[in-house]
């Protein structure tokens, strides 16, 4: 494939623009898990992709939970004794706490105090918070707003509706020459915050882009959902045919400045987590590979026991660990074109990967071929290519028809387009065939009927 | 089960001073592999719980060993060139070589030098020393002691027998759930040597104590031995049976103040192996981990190849290493209240993990089941209770029917007993089920019929 | 056996000596990949031991390779524009570029540089360099003797042959109770280089002379050939066969003053790689184990993927990375006789575990045996052999006839030697047996009426 290669043709600064700017138009929504925010959010990735997006009724059983009732909002503000609004919905959607229910009425500060939500540490900066499955409502401020509030009576407004209504998420199927799929997910039900997860959402929807047009092995499946409930929703809307996915990847928290961290499947040893940390030692000056545990984002639900599929997550810096997170200083400055056009390449890179990590098999093996009559080793005076000559010689020697490529790149310390070029270098001089036909995804051909057309996700609706 | 609560309810200091009283009424006995001394010491454990004793024939074939006579001994004295006496058993009875045959001699001083036994380096302790399967006699004493006996005549009285008789052992059987069974041995054989192994019997009775009355999962079967020769008698006279003891522990040295060391067993992974790692580490400042050998106390015979058990030895200070091991400073004050209660709890703490130690089945595998709406979850205003909430998640996510409790606690790096807990909180949520039951001990029945009253080695009588 | 003992009941110095003196006999020979320096290599070989000889004619097909021409010198030089040789083949066969063409040409200095090989960093060395595939000639010759050359006309002369003819090399079968094989292999085909490879051609050659007459358990199959071609000309022929080989040494560079080196097989964990690894640490103050790579000596051929043959390679200072590597340097002075004979001594005591390593069957597995009364074992007033007691319990403690003696001894921390020694002394006391006659290689009789007279090979002529 190579969308590596096809990304450092181009201008890395240009890609981030380009991903930083996405992230600016969808910056002002107020997205939740439900409701016209991610709905808005999902048919601008929908100029970029053919997204497929699915409505899922309020009530609708899914695994131990439910559909939960659709959320709207208008309007919120509180007014002072005054008269003046001293918090304002239109200044920032994070003033509310999401999923608010609802309210109009006057009451003394006394009364509004519980409903005020402030980081004393981080006086400036308002939280975010949510509450999804407990009704209530409240206000999110900086803690020198809420010091400046004098006694008095407020007026509280929240022109919100929780109703019946929909949970929405969109997906977008790449079907390749095999039905094994390949899962990248994200969250979007988040509203200003930039790192979590509009730097997901945008990177995601280049990587798609990237993709399509492309000869693939696998088929990719992209998903653009709410938190937990979302991916809860899209499981049990897919439960027989969850199995095919073969790799995954939750995205989060990839624009920052943060080092990469990339968290284990609960396999631990899944080719996603080898071909991740192969890619992070190889590539980058620094990162860490983490181990998996059950917090974290939606592999949680991807990782339960009865799935167990192969899906780790990558991040920069980790939720909960950062200050920024869940506030408003996680805003578009604190992620950056650079960061956000290295995190697309580090995922098209660990796509190549999985793409072209397959088993050779070498045609001649008793002892060395003759490299040297086919011009593919050091002569008296030839340059010496001494890494690929030294490339070419493991990979003859692993190609077994047991080692894949990932495996000679991790035993020979090479890269692994180090390797995977030694072998296309072998194949093409005829010394190499593909072993891995027989075991690789493409011959998995019992469910591949009914993953016709866009997928099985269509069969959800 | 909750030993480990039930002594935590209790003062510490009380269980301590408890036991070191227990260890000081044993401690003046004369005890030996065979004799009056090992039936006194057993006896005084029978007021305490209800042992059963054993005797064993002078002569009986046990493996590839005879049980020896039996030795015992009323007085045993050297009186010098002027008539005093210069080493007295009265005054201490390891003054004696133990086991030595009867002697009523004169001879010079020169005659007598190659019976006594000192210790150079220490030279006001008295050294312990055995014969017991070469025919010999001798006198242990001080250096200094030794340094002042002058030339002249020596009268040397050991009033002695070694005849035929028994080998007597006592075994306390305490009935479970399941015929599974988990073996606490120690030997008995010592005379007056506190650390070594007075703190392993006294710890040995409370814990059978503390164990009676609760219901239990594992039968227990509690050994007092005479060390070697006693292991081997019991294992010959139990060939048959002894592959239902599935945990073992042998208890030596485990009053003094040195850092816990736990000895494994030649399996080296065993459950038992583990599960005291895991304790060590999570309660201890510091700790040792043992490789298994050949070189120790009874776990040599119980880890012989032939039966391969999976018994481990704990320990404070590892015999052979400390300098009053052997000698006449292994004595009351040697060992403290403090640390032989400290090593009931360890023991305890053991057994606990051991019982409750089994694998849950996750009865919402697929997905998170939605622990908000059963109050097991943080709210926006809830309390975090962080450890408690990542172990239940851990639990949740692991309860696959592979997993036991102490594979979910190392993975996820909490202490067994906060996993336990969630466990149960989560059982009595209706979250998690048993699924053990058909992979534990309970249902291996087929030799439940034989363990019936108390124990098999009733049949040895 | 008891190669190693046999070794140490000799002068080392004189061992060594004789080492340095066959090495130096050998020296002055112009070796290549075929021709008549390997033959008379050969024949002196064959005056110590009986080495049987192979000629394989020009243009046979082994594998992906051909047999190339025969390469034969007299004489070669270059004679500068005042008729004095500059470059003198009788000066040192170094000079010309090994498997140069015939020439007999005048030309100006400009024309006869790209002929000219030196090492600039070194300008007092001649550089060893070969063409052996590409057909071409040329000269090597210190950088200041280059520097020298003034401009004008020079006569090249290289009096050679590369006609039809045949590849030569070696092989000596020592028969054993065994078909299964030990082998031992060098390459024979460099010219005047000293480590690089007669310090391995000499110290096969004695290990072979000291196996012979000893009462054999493995079979051992020494091959003398020149590199690469020649290895795979053997496997080529042997194809079939090839297999009976359970473990290999190929024997380079051991003659210079480096720690020991060696290199594992490409199964990694192979017995030899167990082995080499276990004597190095117990033996050598320093030492290092490398993994296996493709790049090499002819380990390369015997662990290629078809074959996959358990075969290291034993060094002292790794090839390419001494800066005397194939230079003149590589002379006799740079090996010595007392790092001959510790390569010596180490591939005998290497032989020895193979021998001996086996696994055997304690016959009284139930419980410890009764060691004291079979003198075995410290009694109160003998000599404490600590480390010969605590080897015999871990020697019966583990011989379950599933641990060989090597496992015993690595999972001990003791020397192969004092586990070996003890299960002697056991065996000799009736408590052992040897267990692995059904699964060590005296059995393997499938194909033992091939191996008859001196082995398969013979079939190859």
């Amino acid at each position: 494939m190579g969308l590596r290669k096809e990304l450092d043709q181009k201008d890395p600064l240009a890609i981030g623009q380009e991903l930083h700017q996405f992230a600016a138009q969808l910056y002002p929504i107020c997205r939740s898990i439900t409701g016209n925010g991610i709905r808005q959010t999902l048919a601008m990735i929908q100029k970029r992709i053919p997204l497929q997006t699915f409505e899922v009724p309020t009530g609708t059983a899914v695994f131990d939970w439910t559909v939960p009732k659709e959320w709207n909002i208008r309007d919120a503000y509180i007014k002072g004794p005054g008269g003046k609004k001293v918090v304002d919905f239109q200044d920032s959607n994070l003033h509310i706490l999401n999923y608010s229910a609802p309210v109009r009425a006057t009451m003394p500060l006394s009364a509004l105090r519980p409903h005020l939500f402030t980081i004393p540490e981080k006086p400036d900066w308002i939280p975010y918070r949510t509450s999804y499955y407990v009704e209530d409502w409240g206000f999110c401020l900086s803690h020198n707003q809420m010091l400046a509030l004098e006694d008095g009576e407020y007026q509280v407004v929240i022109d919100s509706t929780l109703e019946d209504g929909h949970l929405t998420y969109g997906e977008y199927f790449l079907p390749g020459r095999s039905t094994d799929e390949i899962l990248i997910s994200c969250h979007a039900c988040h509203p200003s915050l930039a790192n979590d997860n509009l730097s997901g959402l945008t990177v995601a929807t280049s990587l798609a882009q990237l993709l399509s047009g492309n000869d693939l092995r696998y088929s990719y499946r992209f998903l653009f959902l709410p938190g937990t409930i979302g991916a809860i929703t899209w499981l049990a809307l897919n439960r027989e045919t969850a199995g095919w996915v073969r790799h995954g990847l939750v995205l989060t928290c990839i624009g920052d400045k943060g080092q990469f961290h990339y968290k284990k499947s609960r396999q631990g040893s899944a080719e996603i987590d080898r071909v991740a940390a192969h890619l992070l030692r190889h590539t980058c000056e620094s990162s860490e590979i983490l181990e998996f545990s059950p917090s974290g984002y939606d592999e949680r639900q991807y990782c339960s026991p009865g799935f167990n599929l192969p899906v780790g997550c990558l991040m920069r810096s980790v939720w909960g660990t950062f200050p920024e997170y869940h506030t408003s200083a996680d805003n578009l400055s604190f992620i950056q074109p650079k960061q956000l056009a290295e995190s697309l390449g580090l995922c098209a890179a660990i796509l190549d990967v999985l793409e072209e990590n397959q088993r050779y098999q070498n045609l001649n093996p008793y002892c060395e071929p003759q490299l040297g009559r086919r011009n593919l080793y050091r002569s008296t005076r030839g340059v010496a290519l001494e890494a690929q000559i030294n490339a070419r010689l493991w990979v003859l020697n692993l190609s077994d028809g047991e080692h894949t490529l990932l495996d000679i790149a991790e035993r020979s310390g090479h890269p692994f387009s180090v390797i995977h070029e030694a072998a296309q270098t072998l194949r093409e001089s005829g010394l190499l065939s593909i072993a891995s036909e027989n075991r690789g995804p493409q011959e998995k051909t019992a469910h591949s009927a009914s993953a016709e057309s866009c997928g099985r996700s269509s069969r959800s609706r």
